[in-house]
């Protein structure tokens, strides 16, 4: 199955490879580099990755949303959020990061479902669409074929956690023992929330 | 000053972006990706970066060396570890994630230092240089100039300890909460030393 990170201008860089750490372990996943023209796409903190453009893309698969600066702007860019919708509603699973869950939200495929976003975003993330069940204290939140985690960091925890519904608690630990990585699996502790 | 992040073919993802999520946060660092010959360098988890070439770079800053599987062949490229060792040297401050300490270790600049690595390749990184004075259980080790750390995530926990020594606690904590990173910050507490 193709895991798509879907890439824009200003992504937040762990937002998008703090999971793909965790999804390149799993064999059955091929994991592809996207936006929505292809090329050369920079991340806040200056990384240029080449992508593959979304029209190239397999969208039946599971679709990863970063966070990140640019989302201020693309939250209003409606052929954005188009192809986006279309994406989303192809996709197997759903995840995204931080305030990734602001473009989720605007999709409106989040209507009536939970999710979270960044604590320090959170007033922003709530009010692109306030027909989302918005859960402030939670690392991340599953719910249907959405996975939407906190700020940054929280989607490596999140990543493990998806792991562990589709492969099993042996294999997400399997994996944070691989990364040296001291996995919060606990979706509901969520120590940023005020 | 610039933060060198010396990239190489087959690259552990996190080992770089990890680090980079929090040096990316300090306004006084200027965050370069750069590889021996420049070009598209592909991580071991599919992402192709593009990159400047180390002739091109200015060396006297900090380098950021990650690891992967990349390092496997790179500790016997001998142009190539000479390439790094005139980067090491010129460095103000070398910082190591993984097995990225073999290829400097494989310099010899470690020799007589105090270095960790990866738990998993420790007998491996050990066996390139029998002079540096390996510790087996920390979750990184600053020796002078030279920062190493364990695997993969612990590079992100050596990073913020590294603010936290040049810009103070505070700074390192607010980066950390910016991040939603809980944040190991004690470079004894190793949960995956044997």
């Amino acid at each position: 199955m193709d895991v798509n990170i879907l890439l824009f201008p200003d992504f937040e860089t762990l937002d998008a490879f703090g999971p793909v750490e965790v999804l390149g372990s799993i064999e059955q996943y091929k994991l592809r580099y996207i936006s929505v023209s292809g090329g050369t796409i920079t991340s806040r903190q200056g990384i240029r990755v080449l992508t593959e453009s979304i029209k190239d893309a397999d969208s039946y698969g599971i679709l990863l949303i970063p966070g990140g600066r640019g989302t201020r702007s693309l939250v209003n860019d409606i052929k954005f959020i188009e192809k986006l919708s279309d994406m989303v509603i192809k996709s197997k699973y759903c995840l995204s990061v931080c305030t990734g869950s602001a473009l989720l939200a605007k999709t409106g495929l989040l209507d009536n479902k939970e999710a979270t976003s960044n604590k320090k975003a959170f007033e922003w993330v709530k009010s692109i669409n306030t027909d989302v069940l918005w859960i402030e204290k939670a690392r991340w939140v599953a719910d249907q074929k959405y996975y939407t985690s906190s700020g940054v960091s929280a989607g490596i925890d999140m990543a493990l956690g998806f792991v562990a519904e589709r492969f099993g608690m042996n294999e997400a630990q399997k994996i944070a023992e691989q990364i040296e990585y001291i996995w919060n699996s606990d979706p509901n502790n969520d120590p940023f929330a005020v």
